[in-house]
């Protein structure tokens, strides 16, 4: 494969950090050139005993450095925007963290950046699409064995939520992955969104609307059904069940060590993300990596990135509103055909 | 126990016969006394070689033929009110298929009969609560351990409907079980409901709105979505997860014989309801027969076969309408309190 | 069905006590007419509310009582020779609790007699055949669509054995069960048997050689393996896979309600053997009046008895020795071709 | 990390190209610095595309090549001894496809080398110690929670054996995975074998003795059974039920994705080890390579080699001969204390 891949890596905190180990030791090909991070402290611990790093403040800069061949963006979301499209003006390849960009216009702006270029530079990080199970569901639903899918029926549950989580970000942060992977698994833009909100369970922050069950409608006419409960206290359980006109395929559902002790027969519930789609995680990068060496780009695209932000926001309003909000999609240019 | 129980059925339908079926050979403690049915030829064929059974067109007939001590009503369910106040007017114990009256209004003057009684003397036939895994997972409700139930997620599927199956049918034939288990396992009254209608199968008959998607709101908050899709093609399936404060439950996965063959590990789908729950309807009416004798009615009342009705009305005009229906339910007597 | 069969019950123990409430409670057609016990206090409170009951304390007394059709046998193992010896002079139907005969000498004695009479008239407590996996199992391998079963995987688990369990009692009492099943299942005798001793558990009785795992071979070159367990202290767990030519099926892991509470998704173990195969018992007992009345003997039979046995007491022998040891049967009566 | 490991693959067989493959694109940290094979033109083929490998057709050559800083193993089993001998002498660090040694007598010679150097070179490649799943149930034995292991109950199933696989490499080849799994899992040796031999499926080629039954005595006094079946037919299982004093668990069924379909609900068996391996394999070697670079040696040991092949051999006469076959270990030198 030749000489390894520079990235420079924008932002260091939970995520930036994380995929810093994942480059440096468990991918293969590529290598850390540049870190970029306002709390330039942080940038350098984040990247202690690695040789040939140059560390900076500014973004910008570190897109400039040596070596940088790729970007991947782990920064907050509100500073996607002008990272990506600093990407874009060096024409450098970029693995970018969901949310692309937080809200539906600025995610605009950087689909027609990327389309008066041409050629995608762009793949947004949701992983879910890297998922075993999930390749396995899509796989499974390609193949047409099943006929046409009717509905989805989705469950996302987190043990607690982190300070400061709103009931918009049940839709915005937390639904978004089943926005991705619905578009995804379906192969078709969700048309409208309702929400409802059951009585607040006991365990949730004073004010939080939690859990909440949101439907989406999709373009083909099929139903997308999301119970979302992110102070469920008992684990992290992400299921997707897809009915399709011939049968139906589950995923999600823990199975693959039972044990039994006094009273129950059962599987150990992981109680964090990171340990159920840490494959996922390994699997995202390494096809990035390797894409990009090859000179090309895969996986998730910028008007996927946009398409989330855009179905989330009507989410949001629907959640606000009560009413069933439709989404309104921008025309989808061409390079993303 | 002392003698037998003489019971009238009327009707002598597919259920008619089933049971009578049932209380001759599988329940102990009753005897088929009388039977009533318009078709006297298939009256006689259904009791033919059992002894002292007088055969009736005239449901009133039956009823006051010698030893007949309680009634099983299996007739169509428009001719049920009739033969109810016809048990009420005599001081006989009922057990009356579902729906108990078709529609709410009928249903209410039986209510409203009984309740004039000041006792009760009606059972309604939903076997569910008979069902094995519904009772553990009513227990499991009841004791506390999960918490305040939030959602129910709920499945109904049949391979195929029979002839003449409408839309409607869909909610006040199938989900009707549906309605009256969340009623029970919640202990709640449903207050609203919404009836999502995805893109029909090609498996569904020309025109029916198959599947659908049926949403519940409680008194207290709660949710209850019901997929119900009556011409799935691939097996008779009922589920229902129980979503609480504390944790889930779920019923319905059969798992009890694992197959594995080439490219698969899995288990048969039963493909009938009699198969399913071939043990709640022996437990259901023998439950109803040790009552009886007892003296006591236990199990589902009337005003519990009124609240069925009103709610699937509310559903099929929610249904048509497209809108969200709210269910207005009447005063309920004391009796029933 | 016309008159209810008389039934006299030999024994009022733990078994026996159950079984008359069954006969009056859960099983149509039939009625106590009389019982049996040495200790006439128990048997008197046994049927105590119940009409038309002789209370004798010598077993043949309550066969010539007056009403008495049929025998059921749920006295001492040592008791049964003489009562069933005693039944066939009379003509009489019998249900008889395993052991039909606890030494295979007298077991042997049994199934001549029945012979000499040329009809069958005993039909032997095996209620594993009338459970309902079971019965899939056995459906399953008959329709061929697995082939050739090779080999049973068996795993018989009590949560404590009761104070004077013996070592040998594993084999005779606990993997009777198993003896019988898998002659059931495979259609074939078993030939030898090895048992093999792990190292006892801590929670085993001193000098309690518990587990055991317990290996037969048979006629027709299968092999049946068994974890016996009886102090395992989680759970009543009786499972069984058939290794086929073409798949294999596998019994006895429960999963009909699953519940996630923290760290864990899974469901209930019963704790007891009444739990899992309550409806077992009430089939068979329903299926042998059924039979009786229409004047038949149907299910396992003298032989089957006689079988277990024999095989069981090769099982000893082998415990004892640490040898393989083979399996001598009689010759089969025509009675049981 | 500095600079990549220079690695030296011996083989480029089947095993051999998957390494290769491995190393250049999943394992981060390592490179290929040369290859050998006797067929010389397979292995430029094998290395076709990637820079500075220099090939050979003799082993010794290409661990004399420069860059070579370790060396992996895979060439066939008989060739592996003196590649284990020259690589101890030039002081490099291995890992060693399975079996180490094909004979215990020259796996104990290597034993012996290497506690002469004093230090541990080896790894030998029992990758099942690096799958989630063993991990998990090797963590929840190590742990306590369930007490002490009594047995294992092991199944082996592949759905047809390659040409020339005979009776013997049931044990020597498949079961030897157990055989190390087993002791891993348990931390002690196996001290017994016993194999028992069901009647042939009519699936297995003309005089293959499949399936068989393997029952290992241990140390402590567990006992290990496993069904290997390597002509099934209907996929690839490997399970493993550990049962303990206080519960039991256990891996291998394979429930991540339910599929519905008519009369059945299951999930897909994968066809292949490389399919439910994929990422035990590259778990294992991204370890050693980690542990390479840090100057270490961890997981698997040549003793631990050695042990698996003085087992097998056991093995492989107790089949011959029918009897109980005790395992005679050489004593474990102080290195792998």
């Amino acid at each position: 494969m030749g000489d390894l891949l520079g990235v420079a890596v924008l932002g260091v905190g939970h995520m930036g950090a994380d995929h810093i180990r994942r480059l440096d030791r468990v991918v293969s090909g590529a290598r850390i050139a540049a870190v970029a991070d306002p709390d330039l402290a942080s940038a350098k611990e984040a990247v202690a005993g690695l040789d040939g790093v140059s560390v900076h403040p500014d973004p910008e800069a570190a897109l400039d450095a040596p070596g940088v061949q790729a970007v991947l963006i782990a920064s907050p979301g509100p500073a996607h925007e002008e990272a990506l499209l600093a990407a874009f003006a060096r024409g450098l390849p970029v693995l970018c963290e969901k949310p692309m960009v937080p809200d539906s216009v600025g995610a605009l702006r950087v689909v027609e950046a990327e389309a008066r270029l041409g050629r995608r530079l762009a793949q947004i990080g949701f992983m879910r699409r890297y998922d075993a199970e999930y390749r396995r569901l899509k796989s499974l639903l390609d193949d047409g064995r099943l006929g046409r899918p009717l509905m989805l029926h989705c469950t996302h549950r987190n043990v607690s939520s982190p300070p400061g989580f709103t009931s918009a970000m049940l839709i915005n942060s937390s639904v978004s992955h089943e926005i991705d992977a619905a578009r995804w698994l379906l192969g078709q833009e969700l048309t409208a969104v309702t929400v409802l909100r059951p009585r607040p369970a006991a365990g949730a922050p004073e004010g939080l609307l939690d859990p909440q069950f949101v439907l989406f409608e999709t373009e083909g006419g099929a139903l997308v059904d999301v119970e979302v409960f992110v102070n469920c206290g008992f684990g992290y359980q992400v299921r997707c069940e897809a009915v399709c006109e011939a049968g139906s395929a589950r995923i999600g559902d823990e199975h693959s060590m039972l044990v039994t002790t006094r009273g129950t027969a059962g599987e150990e519930v992981p109680q964090d993300y990171l340990v159920r789609f840490a494959d996922a995680y390994d699997r995202e990068v390494q096809s990035w990596v390797d894409a990009t060496r090859r000179g090309q780009v895969t996986g998730p695209s910028a008007w996927d990135g946009y398409a989330a932000s855009a179905v989330a926001e009507a989410g949001v309003r629907a959640l606000e509103s009560g009413d069933r909000t439709t989404v309104d999609l921008a025309r989808r240019p061409d390079l993303y055909a």
